[in-house]
């Protein structure tokens, strides 16, 4: 609902009876009208997820002081938890290498107000889309990786991330594999795009490995970077029907159209505050 | 999680700020422990639709005296409301004219212990599947129809399903309109599979329609039967790709599997309270 | 397979024995290699359809005498017939109006080499997408179209399509409905996405009807433009699920994904000479 | 088109010039009125693949005649081929354990006529559905297997396969992995329904495997059997979407869905001959 603007509160805590009548009575004795909420409880951990959203204008409070008014509670139910306003835009920052399919996808989804973030800049290792960039006025950073330099490149990388106050970084077929500082810095806050359904397929050249196996479909994986290559918290994933005659170049193009719609949805679910993590895995509220 | 006892609570009510606090809050009051809920608001008709599975054991009572407390909060809020404890399995009709395919979907799941529900009879316009039916140890019924008469057959399914205590009435591929009066008696109750993605191709033949139309994708639709034909509420719909070599027998036999798999969906999701109505539409908590 | 030039040769004719053989004899006694046939007969219509990939250097002759030499087969059995040349771009000009989803996915695909044509020019009725397209070093034409004088505007199109010798025209959410005049000029040449999946939710606001009937899947079309308003042949078509939640606003901008991969598969096939007309209908040898 | 008789031609050899034409020349100067054609030439092999529907009246001989005048151009290009007659149904002999949902699904196609096959028997190594598949007039045979000779068992099933003159052994969720002899006895004829989309998660408990790594998609892969586990070429794959609320016995419950549809689809696909093998992958006309 576009045009009204709420908060949305996360929350993730050990379970316990009591949390939902707890924060919901928070929610009612302050007059919020909830419009979508979503519970769930893992019953292997004991943990309990739960998503509000909340209509901003039937709070009388911001999101400043909603946090301090919660304190209380989340430190008694040991919450997890973030609150966001909608009138708030996220700060995207998006890489990218020499395939601009899903660089097109985004600006392109940005630009017709689909997205509803900033973009404070794109961060390359390639010089390739300066000027597509640039022409949405939005900054252009080339920050070639000097193989055994890496740390270098990352911690540039990193400092444009903070100086421009970025909320998400997504690796939009960024081609280097970042370093476990850069990843351990910004838990939950990297999203890649990965040309395969994982776990399938791990590493290099996914596509190529489709076409040996004679698989009839292929998908593509949008997930939370971690240390661990190709094997953080997966978001979102998909698939398209594929058949003998596709060759590997086939497999790419079509590979395409699969990681742009995952990683736009992946994206959009994460902007909407609908993934929390679960240890190696989400839970996502869609 | 079918390893664990649960009781389901569903309710619809004009919306208003408080529902969810005063619900959860007499739920936690008696130790319920919520395993999933859901909630969505409708902005239009400004009704508000819940959900909540609980876990059995950890509430005092029984459903009974779940609903004689309940009930205060329930007037309160002018609740639609309903509760189900899935030791209760529910009562399933099966009705079926001469095509087996939906038939023996459901027969299977049901005694591969899939589908956890008793099924008290099965009625048919055909004698075709009494002896399949009969092997099942479930009790058949061949009521043909008079096109000169066909209340009195109805009248005769009616009384069945009362006298059985049915809960839900299934029409597999039944190939008979039902009347108004019929439609009437069971709001919400009859489930229908239509052997097409409504609206499209709403009446006879719709695989003959499709073929005409050379539509590349063929679908089905579950819905609940209303007195207007083919116009109620759609519980859930799916589809399956086709090309231009798909004679209207290959179209048939193709759109068997979307029908069964429909069907099958759109019944668990009933079963499992996971569907509310909302006028002429559904709330589906998947 | 790119990376190998070919000829398509594309052929549909009254169905009778011998066209294939005679065909693949043609091709053979000129060495021609073929690397991918379809053949398809219509049982109704009695009519054949026909489309090989002849590798490009295996044949002695370009396709300008492959038309000479082909041409008496062509008359003995009645085709409609054509070849094409991979090594030959085919000339695109694409319509829109304002909403530019489509076409930032058509020229991302176009600037990343993965549609392999030229873009002579675009066209709309609205000047909103003039810098975007003239950065991509596209002529940009805005024709406005006044609705008491739509002939003229579209005498307009037609002249540029012309002049610019374009081979289709895409309509990429171009949002005027087409005079009778210009459709029969340029039968089996325009493509046009229509965000609904047909014939469900002709003519306007397919996304509001689809939210009244709460459907839960919701689709593109992507079809050949006739004087018919949305009853063209249909060339490819895709869906998505959406549920009780999504609002017109989440339906239209749900609606966007697969209208965009539905147009861009629907123009590829075309573009393949995969697309033959069949009356009301079409083959495409996918 | 199935109120039409046919043959089906498949042949498989090394590509060359002249195939198609010499082919299609042997048809038509029999008078063959070809429906149905498909051709594939695999770039890296350099192997040719085809497969011609032809409607039975309009040849004067059968298929025994057909191999024998056939045989000379077979030769000449070193083809692999053979032709089958769709008035000749294949004998599909079924093998199960004690899960039945593909049983019933297999045992219901072939019922209500959607499967156009003999059943000359149903081979277990448990005694669970004996009565189920003799109410069906089907041959059942108990073949328990002793770990510690599981020759022997698979000896019984050899020789009860090839008594009953099966064409197609379908391992229809069977739990035992065939040994190597087995598997090598009959290439191309044994068709395994895997639960999950391989190459991800081979081997045992597949559901469990994908719960523990998050994925949102979980699938089925059909393919043939070779002494190498779960890595035979691929007929068919499919896959279903889940969520986190699925635990492993949602998953398998979920799953027994896309098992089924797969299975039939890919063992429909071998009866109509529209599979031919490509070294470990398969080329599907369909």
């Amino acid at each position: 609902m576009p045009d009204i603007d709420f908060f949305t509160l996360t929350v993730s805590c050990p379970d316990q009876v009591g949390i939902v009548a707890r924060v919901s009575d928070f929610i009612a004795s302050n007059g919020g009208w909830i419009i979508e909420a979503s519970h769930y409880a893992d019953p292997d951990l004991r943990r309990f997820f739960m998503r509000h959203q909340i209509v901003a204008h039937s709070l009388p409070f911001d999101v400043q002081v909603f946090r301090e008014q919660f304190h209380e509670i989340a430190q008694k139910f040991e919450m997890d938890w973030q609150i966001s306003d909608s009138r708030i835009r996220k700060r995207v920052v998006i890489m990218v290498s020499n395939l601009g399919h899903c660089l097109y996808d985004l600006l392109g989804r940005w630009r017709t107000g689909e997205l509803n973030i900033d973009i404070p800049c794109v961060i390359s290792n390639h010089d390739t889309f300066r000027s597509f960039v640039e022409w949405h006025d939005i900054p252009f950073h080339h920050v070639p990786v000097d193989p055994k330099q890496k740390h270098i490149a990352f911690q540039k990388v990193a400092d444009l991330f903070d100086t421009t106050q970025g909320d998400v970084l997504v690796l939009a077929r960024y081609m280097q594999v970042l370093n476990t500082e850069m990843c351990e810095l910004y838990p939950g806050q990297i999203i890649n795009i990965h040309h395969s359904f994982l776990p399938g397929f791990v590493g290099a050249k996914p596509y190529h490995q489709a076409y040996d196996k004679g698989v009839k479909l292929i998908g593509a994986t949008c997930h939370y970077v971690t240390s661990e290559l190709d094997q953080g918290p997966i978001i979102e994933q998909d698939v398209i029907r594929i058949d003998h005659s596709y060759g590997p170049p086939e497999l790419v193009r079509s590979g395409r159209d699969v990681e742009k719609s995952v990683l736009a949805r992946g994206l959009q679910y994460h902007l909407e505050d609908r993934v929390l993590l679960n240890g190696s895995k989400t839970v996502v509220f869609r």
